[in-house]
């Protein structure tokens, strides 16, 4: 018996598998990238091809139709275990047709025809290939619910200003979704998603993306000066350093993806320590490594934490998906979706963490062999260890969060 | 949102309901009897009354019908919410229920009349309140494969003589099933389960439990001397000392129980101290407790590892129903059971393990209430103890365990 | 060779000899007064008349001339290793006369001929085993910098009211140390200790204790009421609600002697479960405990975690003489007394910690015998829980201070 | 007050002194070397000059006459501060000298003229820097006291075949000391050291070092085929697969400098993050990290596992120092040098584990700049991971040692 997740419905069974024969090509070719720090434009065209890149498209415009969080997680969750770099940008991309899809939905349901046709445009243009959206929420000194990048008011739309950061897939992108602050004519703030071609004036992709790992990832800088915006491109997503729905929505959902490629990564490591355990052989007694005593206690140790790990993704991706169900785009009760975050924030925490510790404990038990560059496991070791980085939340603000939430308080974290 | 274990079947959902209002009353004399080391009667008692003690006995024959192993363990969990020694002695009790019906039911499908009369006609008397059942597996300087007390042959029956320990349930019971050793005609030995009335001749119940946690659970050693047992009641179980399908099913499906309790038990540490937080309030600031970082930090990691716990409970226990519904009786493949099992161990050392460390922080969070003696941290932190002893397998046995099993390797464990 | 800590002045080296002898006494009677919640008046009996209770008084006053934080806490980890509860309960005594020492040195030096007098006075009656002190600082619903007891000025000296808690040591005191608070004719407040004879007017000890463990050492909670302190008895401490020499220092000091009590306990359990593992065989296989891998792996844990305890104490402990060698009493610069301070915090969370973690593991290596109440280690373990709550600081503040003294910030923690 | 370690002797004050200025200079490279995979020749060259390379050789032989192990710890514990790799490196060659000299004292007290000369004139040589060796013990697939390459008899000496790795320092060095096996004529097997001249005929150094950190460090793989060694050149070390006083005395020692280094690396990674969390502000609320709660929580995780990494290498030198004092070379008694070496097993365990977590939670509390490749936290991170595999021994070997010696048991390794 396999204890590894498994998809929910069968779109989310054929993007798995879909998945894993991508997952199975592009780990010939991980190290490699690691090496160079280049960007894996192959396996971007090979989904494209597949139409892994418009697994949540819905399959009337050309998508896979997968629906269900718990399985989009799983997909991304099989494309970390081939390359964590691919696996996190594609991520990125992958999710904003499941928000757009949900978005489509709300729209058509609400007989808003305009905006649904709007949204139907895109997803046939992911459906098709042609399009991959990349998302700048990042910026160096201030966190996601208070962007600095401005967009001011100007003839025709908005002049886009500022300096994002972690432009995870920005090579391959044909859209950049840019959150940013736009001015409130009543004195406030709000806060917007600016969606920008990624070629277009105004923009430069820095191209300097240099990390520990997931260095074929792309997340380059990405500078705005005097980027016009035109005014149907720029959407409200409510004030300014305050949760709303789109945020946390938004965040709860993407990160899950994040998660399920870190997941990915613990996963690969587990596997190929456990092959080397069963295969390496001692040249002064002949004995597998598998038959110490020792190697038995840290195999059990990662089994235990990777049990764990599973079980929680698996929980609260259930959990979200029955939440989002039963609350469409537009409708969601903020304390409700704090609390979902909360838990998903539980999870966040606890699976990242585990997938450090279970590529730490691989490399442990690989006996030395794993610290090589040919391994690997040192490749790994350096992916996985972005995962608590990744926001919202980082380890501390985490814990912040989720004791406030828990104890019934605001949970605006004091920064 | 409410993040605690649901049930998944109706009856199960009938259970839970029903633990939990018993819970809430035996709560009330938890205290009571930590401190008088007094064993609660009158709680198996209105058990009795409400067949909660019949929860896994088919309706037919009087009991609550409840099939699945994730809903049986989340009523003995919403148990040891209530008071932890009701709820692992109520569970010894309750398996033998849901055991006995499995075995029922491969005994009418095999066609076996005479076993299914005498099954069904247990069922019944468990089904009316009339029996109590207490197993008898544990015994002092060996494991649970390899029992030591010993089944000899005289005339019309066997000979039982042996000290057994930790006889949780058997203040109240009106059946032992008692693990034993037989010597085998071919000289080998074979395990076997002998039922013994609990007030025969040559039997002892020592009444001497008396232990850090757990004081209300009557865990008595009990002695047999010369005692008779009939040739009818005494039940093979495999080779001395090997795993077999009865040893391995067995103790998987009842020490799940048993982690649901446990689990329980950290669920009330948990509900207990935010309360306190929400509530308690600083005599020279004014400010509640939850107000401080450091709650909310604590907090969190209660949060954070309670969540890990239940879902991994509830992944190991759905698993397991799906298992068991796939392999009846007697047709259960070992290697296969051996996966199962490891993972269950995997969930055993982590449940067991969290719930003392959330126990603990519950305690750390308190500031120094919970360790007098009239707040019922103090008890949750001594019962709560008593997990990782369970067998099979106490932690450094499950890690040998997991390993072996992972690494495909033989997995008796190295005494 | 043998890694325990070892006394560094021959004053010292007698103290610790003594305290081991004290301590294989009084283990022989520590479950009992566990069981009991009785005080062990006779075991601070034996420590009068062996002047053990006289440890940090001066040769010239009776003592045995302990001058060293360094041994002095390590006599109180030998009392440790035989009985938890005399342990702290003598710890709050014998460093108050390590404290009046101090005082009277510097009285001296500058030449202040009363302090001098009244000090000396005291010591002789210390050396004389005719005064037992009890320090009462704690109390409920407020920390220790900010007491809410108060001493209101009266004809000829203060009324003090108020509500103490953890009055360890004080069924068998003669003088309590009450910290209060006074308020300051300029509108201010400020903290002070006021000197009260156990058994006078206004002074109720209310025999009340009763917790989880340290159930001999007699911390009841004791009720003032309009008890009168003469002038010369009240001690100003600093402004109320910060930190000043006499409340840092001495904190320091006397909390060390509490670490060094919880590691002689972890010390105990360590040594019963090594001795365990060597002689109990088991009856199905006849090999000792320790031969088995999973046993040798837990006592490896054990070693390094109390090798890490006893190495941090020392070397605390070490630095701490030197500092408060190089400054005496009242001259301390009080931003080198946090840095001191900070450096035992990360002792005292680090030592306590592990003496839990400890204790714990010794239980788990036990194989559940330890469980049982007839085992010292149920009693270790309950006892050595009290450790993290011991205040300043406990577990949560500590992060806060160490965090804040670290990074050059104002340390008063946020309540 | 700063709680670094501080020398104990004036030589080792003179040494920790240089090591800081060498580190200082050696920072500016570390990032480039480590980029580079190139070996910092100019690095080893400025210690000959300043006579670093010569530390632990006698001063009328041109050393710096450091005797004291806890000295020379901290002087490759400062290198380890400002570069790992070079650390380690030389953590190598200053050990020999350390190892000759006092293989020096011990003939001369002997009085065994031939070898004092012989060690002399190799001192005079390291200590004029005209000589550094490299010591090559390990090898794939076997473990230290199993060395496979093989010396056998040949005219005049001995022939040399095998393959070793991890030749940290080879680069630079000119001789080779190599652990080998001689067979025995009476049936048995020897572990011996033979002396190579690195650039000699049948030695090949294969300059392939590409690790995932560690990457200045020279510790390419060297294959001997039929190179010839002078009879005088291989000397006995014990019968092979054997603890003896040579094997564990000088692994202990050699072992102890490279957990100065990693200590160092992890104290580097405290001190940078420190600087960051006081100086960065917030460009949404203009406050420095340093202010958020959460950030003094992680720096006060990281203060206290850095004092306790810190006591415990301090005090194990300090034991390791009295007792080679007590034991000359070739006067050891094994069952006390396993006692010492279980004790430096529990320090080195701890204070890698530690310097690994303080690493990984420098790089949190960075707020992710740490993962940049820009930053120096991105190398520590790899760098210090390379500490739990240096032999003897790795983390679970560690554990299987320290239980056995501990319990009394042969510490053989189960392999």
């Amino acid at each position: 018996m396999d204890f590894e997740l498994r998809p929910v419905t069968p779109a989310g069974a054929r993007l798995v598998e879909l998945a894993q024969r991508h997952a199975a090509d592009f780990a010939t070719r991980a190290d490699q990238h690691d090496r160079e720090g280049s960007f894996p434009f192959e396996n971007i065209e090979a989904m494209k091809q597949s139409r892994m890149m418009a697994a949540c498209v819905p399959e009337e415009f050309g998508g896979l139709g997968v629906d269900s969080i718990h399985d989009y997680v799983l997909g991304i969750n099989r494309l970390g275990r081939g390359d964590g770099s691919t696996a996190i940008a594609s991520n990125m991309h992958i999710f904003r047709s499941w928000w757009t899809t949900r978005a489509w939905r709300a729209a058509r349901a609400a007989g808003d025809e305009g905006q649904t046709a709007k949204l139907e445009q895109l997803l046939r243009q992911i459906g098709a290939g042609q399009v991959v959206i990349c998302a700048l929420i990042s910026e160096a000194g201030t966190d996601l619910l208070h962007p600095l990048t401005e967009a001011t008011r100007t003839d025709g739309g908005w002049l886009l200003n500022g300096h994002k950061i972690f432009g995870t897939m920005s090579p391959a992108a044909q859209l950049l979704d840019v959150a940013c602050r736009v001015k409130d004519p009543h004195g406030g703030a709000r806060r917007a998603l600016a969606r920008v071609p990624a070629r277009g004036a105004g923009v430069e992709i820095k191209n300097n993306w240099d990390a520990l790992g997931m260095r074929g990832s792309g997340s380059h800088d990405v500078v705005f000066k005097d980027c016009l915006i035109p005014e149907a491109e720029l959407a409200d997503g409510g004030r300014w350093g305050e949760y709303a729905e789109p945020f946390l929505a938004a965040n709860t959902v993407v990160t899950m993806g994040l998660v399920g490629a870190f997941l990915g990564i613990a996963e690969a490591a587990r596997d190929h320590v456990v092959e080397i355990a069963k295969t390496r052989r001692s040249r002064s007694t002949g004995r597998v490594l598998a038959e110490r005593h020792s190697t038995q206690h840290a195999i059990a140790e990662i089994e235990i934490d990777l049990a764990a790990a599973r079980a929680m993704l698996a929980r609260t991706a259930t959990v979200a998906d029955a939440f989002f169900r039963t609350h469409p785009a537009g409708t969601v009760p903020l304390g409700e979706l704090h609390d979902l975050s909360k838990d998903f924030q539980c999870t966040k925490f606890f699976v990242n963490r585990k997938a450090v510790e279970i590529v730490d404990r691989a490399l442990t038990a690989s006996g030395g062999a794993g610290y090589m560059s040919k391994s690997p496991l040192s490749r790994l070791y350096r992916d996985v260890r972005a995962g608590p980085f990744m926001q919202p939340f980082s380890p501390n603000e985490a814990f912040e969060y989720i004791g406030k939430v828990t104890l019934g308080l605001d949970p605006t974290i004091d920064l």
